[in-house]
């Protein structure tokens, strides 16, 4: 897999422009690092986090990952605990990403407020959803974010108020049949930077797992209406070695209950050789150093 | 490295008995399994705990470690966070253990109490520090652990009274030459279980690293004492493999941030093998697919 | 009062199927025991949990509830808060019911995730609330709940998915004369489980009391058309007693607190006679053993 | 600035009933005591809240403000949280008042039940969202409000049910070009008390400062209106200063962190008069004792 | 059993003084009214609190006990979490005990700082123990309490420091047999207002269960030494009614979860008769009207 | 008063080297201010922390003071708290320091541990408790303190191990006539870098108000022991202005709530120069414009 391929679709679509589709004349600084990667068509992964911890939060916000998906809609995370997560990590490389339970003023307005950089909307099946969506989460005149005290000016800075609407991006969701048939209006709406085909609902929605040519299919409309209107494709991390043709540059990565197993693996492994072998079995064909 | 190995270091040594030093005549169920896995000559590790979140709590517990290293002496940890930790992940295959800050009563009926099978007493250079460990770890006769509401019954079964004295282990770790100095005593106290060798405090009073003669035979006296006393050596994860004759059995491993770290570095190179390259590197000589 | 006579009432009206009406073909495994309480014909009482403790909820759902009927609309405790407590005490033999505080895509999602097997819906004055509660809380095809992490699996089994359809009780609360004038929309929408009569609130908005005709007229709207439906009917526990051949089975309990000061009057009167006598007052008359 | 100019702007637009525009025919008991003070033409300011700590809470309702200002649009605050400050201080003379994140049934509904006598509905731009603000927070047959259990009982008196439609206030606040449209509908929507002109909002939305004249319009359209319509207008706590014909007379204070930073730079002044001077500067012309 | 039975026995004991063998010339004003009711020769009963949540703290402390006996030596609850149960539930009739986990300054000092006017010391087998809890919990000269901030005054009132002396009960639990040989000094330490026999320690220590006369007589030596030093006797609550004679007059209850579990039991059977029956059995003989 | 006051003073008495009568040969980078402040002569002011709200923290922080005063003496504050306020408010120019309610192992090590470069021992009336403190608080080969996990890196950086003994400052509080009789041994003990002499336990425990001969001759002591020992000299703040002369230079500043009540005062009157107004009085001699 090349990186030179990536490079490769986006300039085939024409430039990929996150949070630009709507942005402002003269745009300012850029401190959402997700944004410029995607505008160099690299790839970005995002840690998931659905556990109120700081700190397991900073672990992952450190580990590597370009965001992190705080998962608000499967979760009970609160603002008010994920606003400790954000600000007791503040300085760490992944940005923060929200995925909200809903597309509601309340839901945006707070996700925002506490310094979330990206906006994930679940479940985008209605066009008015995701118009909600980027309407609460832009200041005027794009939208009609309301202002007030936050802990934003302290993590991006004293000029958030005039950066804050090239800096904040809107990732859709389609995530069953009734999505899939209006992504084209979906991937066109003003604002919206990313849509993602997501694969476990759509699975449920629509009965067909992957691979699977009705699934298939419906995936290929996401893939295919997103590219066309420019924006960023999205999907689950396997995607990215599985799907490399296929332009697809947000992924959701795992949590830290899977990399907190996947490291235990690593580490158990290293440390004694035999600790997970089934019985009988030899790490090197023909010795056994694993039984007595 | 043998399984075999430690089973004839520890046959060597006579019959490792940890919590039977001290035992009453007819021993009864035993359900902390770090006893029975030392008792036949397995390693043990433990995944360190700092953070007070019960779902991490619960992955660390699940991830293949056999017990839990909870850590109050170098954290902030209050009782009631690690109470519901432990009850929230009842079931999980590690054992809870608890480094408790110092060896008073309150802090040892406390993390008995909740269910803690394993006391690890930090910085033991007084016999009597420990001494009282292990007097207010148990029930009488042997003790002086007062009995009382609690979630152990809850976790261990009914026959807690009965059987605690049995399945509690006291583990003492030497950190100073002052503590060096009466390792044989400490050793041999009744109802010590085991004896760890801290490797970084040690270092910090005696301003010698590992490797140094003079850290060196600190160790090899705690080692020796131990051994020759019957009892159960432990020390940092990473001797399991670098120091595979010495009889080291019961092992501190990593915490969940660190493990975080490792599995998300695994992850991530797994979906992106270019990710963490450094400029210039081709992950096979000759070829170079990271580079556009 | 004969359980005979709830059963009597139950076969004159046909079969009770809560939770399939709008079941499937095939329907699953059942774990929520108060849908097969029910569709024995037997009554079920849930204890009212309004304070986010795990031991105070653990205390109720394990004295001899049918379940817990988790307060959300007149408390503040949170998903998350609640989320804790369900999971604290799993394997209880109360069943969780939360009442949400409205019946938007986030709060039945949260209530669902969390491992809630009954939704009650407060104040149902507008067919489309109820609709929207049974299109959230049940998966595709028959709803729109999405899929993804939560506690479910853990609490209620790997087939969870294939089950949860078969097992999420929709219960709505007709609270107003408004609700009483669709209270046939509200029973025969498919979906609907249980339509419970809410007494306090009725009387809030009718400016009626029990017993008054008025009243009683609005209630006897409720239990006809739920009845007629074939739907569960439920009310405020004192009507198990006091309305035995009226056909409610689903009875809202008290709370914590309430249970505490019985639990204490009957603990105090029966260690001491005298505790709660007014001044002059003899237990056994006659005599005063309570004076010196 | 003198209170008579309250009271003569009062007596000139005729009587200021608060929560009075919807009362019932014979008023009960007001315990609201900012209601009072309004009613006698007296301004009142609020002591804004935005973290979750009782004692802070308690600090600013005992430090001469009327009512406190608390703050859940703009904060990541949970209603339990709330719930525990208010409680926390019951008898404080603050009354609690709560800027909702938005206007819904849950909202309002969490907010009336925790004791709030206040409700502040930001960006009021759509009649219908301040109508559910009034329809939700008042009992029948004035509104929708659903009995229950709650704190407000044991904070306000066994009358509460009676009595609470006469003290909760609503406070409608217009913060954007589209409100100002709408303002007369507004202010004169049955149950509203009083319409808040925020400037910060207003700023943004207008993209005009204080003192520009557009912005001076929008200003005054909300001012005029507010009081032909016989309604309390509200406002920044500047504007009690600055803008005293205005009739001006519900004002929003500083925070909890901004009376901290002007208390302490008070005590530290008193303290060591050099503390906080320029280099150069002399507190007193002609010496400088700041130096050595 | 008569109240005049405890004030015949206290009689002939002589005065009981509690908090007054160690006061000042002139007592101040007495608000701990335990003191007062163990003066007048009544029974106090205390509510059992092992849980952080100050809605079960308030329905134990209005439910008619005499004092709340918070738990911190068998349980995790933290001081913060008990000072905001005690301050939460200011003005309830059930005065604050708190059994301490240990006798240190610390323990004391944040017990009595919040409030607590009983300090209840565990496992007292050393005189050392009871006479530091003495000293650290009076002001001087009579101890060496610390001043400082926290919420006595707020609670109590503004005289505390010069009548916490005279409110603050200290009680001396004996629960060993090390302890009763030396329960004639500790029962008569200055300053000790109550010695309880703790029955299920002493059973633990003694290998001996109540009835057993080895048993008995360790009592017998606990409760003659108390009364003979004129001081209050405590122990179990069921020992209130099955040793009315003995002079025990300080008893502790069950806790909010065994309450729940009796308060639902009767709410229960008085709401369903038939619930609770075993199968086959009529509640009135003769009839079963519980099988249909 | 002038700033040269405190430097002649200090000269008079010799060089003032705080964390330095103990130091190492070659001392490492300092980060700990108020040491620098101090041996420049200037006087340090600490702002009292003893709520566990990280924004009240932080603005105290933040507000101009040299050092937090984060009482755990005379509050419940749990380390876990403490740590998230030093924590989510890194960077703020104040230092934290602690006031340990005792001097335990396990207090200072948390203390230390969560990156506190202060630690103020109340009630030292025995050489032996400060000893202990200072052993607690430094790395061999000074004292004893353990070496693992914690914030301080992160806060302080990686060479925290190397500077920690340089930076971390001991106070000694003198607060009886015991700790009197000892001054001198406390002012000279190494390790102890300033001795405070507590204005309100000295009161309770001497029964003597500030002024009273008595008491000044005991705080005479302390000043003259501490000073003839080359220490720093702390006291109560508004002994800053009251004795100026007496080389007092660390001061114990108001609390979180002291500044809201303050700053609200300055605030209101600010806003509405008849606020507090006592009735009949006129701001300005002649009129009165606070009347109608």
């Amino acid at each position: 897999m090349q990186r030179l391929a990536f490079s490769a679709v986006v300039l085939a679509l024409g430039t990929v422009v996150p949070a630009g589709a709507y942005a402002q004349a003269a745009p300012g600084r850029t401190y959402n690092t997700v944004i410029e990667k995607l505008a160099r068509g690299e790839p970005v992964i995002g840690g998931t986090i659905d556990t109120p911890d700081p700190d397991t939060y900073c672990a992952v916000a450190n580990a590597g990952f370009d965001f992190t998906w705080i998962e608000m809609q499967h979760s009970a995370l609160t603002y008010s605990e994920v606003e400790d997560m954000i600000w007791a990590c503040r300085g760490a490389p992944a940005i923060p990403f929200i995925r909200v339970p809903d597309a509601t003023e309340g839901d945006i307005q707070k996700a925002t407020d506490i310094g979330a950089l990206g906006i994930i909307i679940p479940m985008v099946d209605d066009v008015q959803k995701i118009r909600n969506a980027v309407t609460f989460a832009h200041y005027p005149p794009l939208g009609k974010r309301s202002q007030g005290g936050g802990r934003y000016g302290a993590l991006w800075g004293n000029d958030y108020r005039a950066t804050a609407n090239d800096n904040v991006m809107i990732v859709a969701m389609i995530e069953s049949p009734a999505g899939v048939a209006i992504a084209r209006e979906i991937a066109n709406e003003p604002g919206v930077d990313a849509v993602f085909a997501a694969s476990s609902d759509l699975s449920s929605f629509s009965a067909r797992r992957q691979g699977d040519p009705e699934y298939e299919a419906l995936v290929s409309v996401i893939k295919d209406e997103t590219l066309a209107a420019g924006r960023v494709l999205g999907g689950p991390l396997a995607w990215l070695g599985s799907r490399p043709e296929d332009g697809y540059l947000f992924f959701q990565g795992p949590g830290a209950g899977a990399l907190i197993r996947t490291g235990a693996r690593a580490t158990l492994e290293d440390s004694d050789p035999c600790r997970f072998l089934p019985p009988g079995t030899a790490p090197v064909p023909g010795e056994d150093p694993c039984e007595e």
